[in-house]
């Protein structure tokens, strides 16, 4: 089974433009055989950190054009602009000749900024034991293909929803890794700012079908080894819209990522 | 004094590409002499607009590569893709030849969406009546250009640090409007989610400068004239970064956006 990291290996185009590179889409990363948007995120994000030549991705946008299948992809990059701090990098992830990721991302060093100053008005989720909690995985729950490659573990309290009782929170919590503990970097977090089951799932709304129409991620620090803690909230579920707002923190407590996604609430009829 | 629609002016580019406007930064849209990033944002979104056919702004993303002053500038736009539901479409605000702002968004109609499933779990800020609050435009306490352009009246709880008495909490809450109460479009909402003093001066942390390194927007619904409500909030100080999230509410108590921008905290050395 490839790891994290080889799945989303990119490599310059042999023949191709200054800032082109080639991936592939490995096929196990899908969600109802759709592959999953975090992960060709990743993919995309790895060309556009190598083009940029930083170390750390820092903000990164991205629209979902179309759904991917497995197979090889192109990833279109081009720098806007190197400064002192920052790169600034646009991105085209491309499948069979389509945009299917359009992206727009800084990338730079973690440390950068002015660490000392901190400040922290929020905590990572309390979360039971992991044996305690619940692996959207397991086949018989919910035989995502994904599910073979992360390990993600519910809160008991969010996932009522596996057995038909939403918790009417529109929230999931629980613990996060890659299969097998392999290490991860800083788009890591940017599969695992997608990873968890819809808020929506639990919100007690008849709505099934949330696309996302855009996401934004920032990787705040680099984690240490172990597991995450998730936490994933909606507010606003309100005009045909809904975001949905993610933290990751690592084993030391600290904040490692935060993500913003906007979703459609498709109308019915349509 | 140039309206607010008026300042934000853009025309296909008489000589220029397909996809190429031209606009102006006016004079006295600036903080201490830059030009605010919210309004030099509302400039490259109108050209967005325009060019996506479309008549909302839903998703936009800007990064900020270089402050800005007044004079022509030109929006280089181009779309990515045209859905059923949305414009996708990609954006360069270029002043003297350089790109001062990078910018993709998603383009399409508020009320695409199913508005009949609604669910907020949040409430807009209470807020004193307007003549209890502190508008930070008054000349003698804040001489900013923009606040000739725009009302801002913060709570009186959010307003101590005019005074070297910052309430300790990162939070701005205030109302807002354009002056002379000119109606505010999706784009104006733009410049609304940027117009209130940064969270950081409230919260008694050793930092004076925060640049934006990007702001997303997610315009959620057409605002019913009248004043807005605003509540900005900065849960994260950490890592050298700190984001700051923004709620915009009009006066039926309906969320018409919210944003979320990164802005670094520089190494006091360098």
């Amino acid at each position: 089974m490839t790891s994290f990291s080889e799945a989303t290996r990119v490599s310059p185009a042999a023949a191709g433009a200054a800032g082109q590179y080639q991936g592939t889409i490995v096929p196990g990363w899908d969600i109802g055989g759709n592959t999953h948007g975090g992960y060709t995120l990743a993919i995309a994000a790895r060309a556009m950190l190598a083009q940029s030549g930083r170390s750390d991705p820092i903000s990164i946008t991205a629209h979902y054009l179309r759904p991917g299948r497995p197979g090889p992809v192109e990833v279109n990059t081009s720098i806007i602009k190197t400064g002192k701090t920052f790169t600034t990098v646009d991105g085209t992830l491309i499948r069979e000749g389509k945009p299917m990721l359009k992206l727009l991302g800084a990338f730079g060093e973690l440390g950068v900024g002015d660490a000392d100053v901190s400040r922290v008005d929020a905590a990572p989720p309390e979360l039971p034991p992991l044996d305690a909690c619940v692996p959207p995985g397991v086949p018989e729950a919910n035989p995502h293909a994904l599910h073979q490659r992360i390990e993600a573990r519910l809160h008991p309290d969010d996932a009522g929803f596996f057995r038909g009782k939403p918790s009417g929170n529109a929230r999931m919590t629980g613990w996060f890794r890659l299969r097998d503990g392999e290490e991860m970097d800083g788009i890591a977090l940017l599969l695992a700012v997608d990873a968890f089951p819809p808020t929506i799932f639990n919100a007690n709304l008849p709505i099934a079908w949330t696309p996302t129409v855009e996401l934004t991620a920032h990787v705040r620090a680099r984690p240490v080894p172990g597991w995450l803690r998730a936490r994933f909230t909606t507010r606003f579920v309100t005009g045909g819209f809904m975001e949905e707002d993610g933290e990751l923190w690592d084993d030391t407590g600290t904040l490692v990522a935060q993500s913003r996604q906007l979703a459609l609430l498709p109308k019915s009829s349509g």
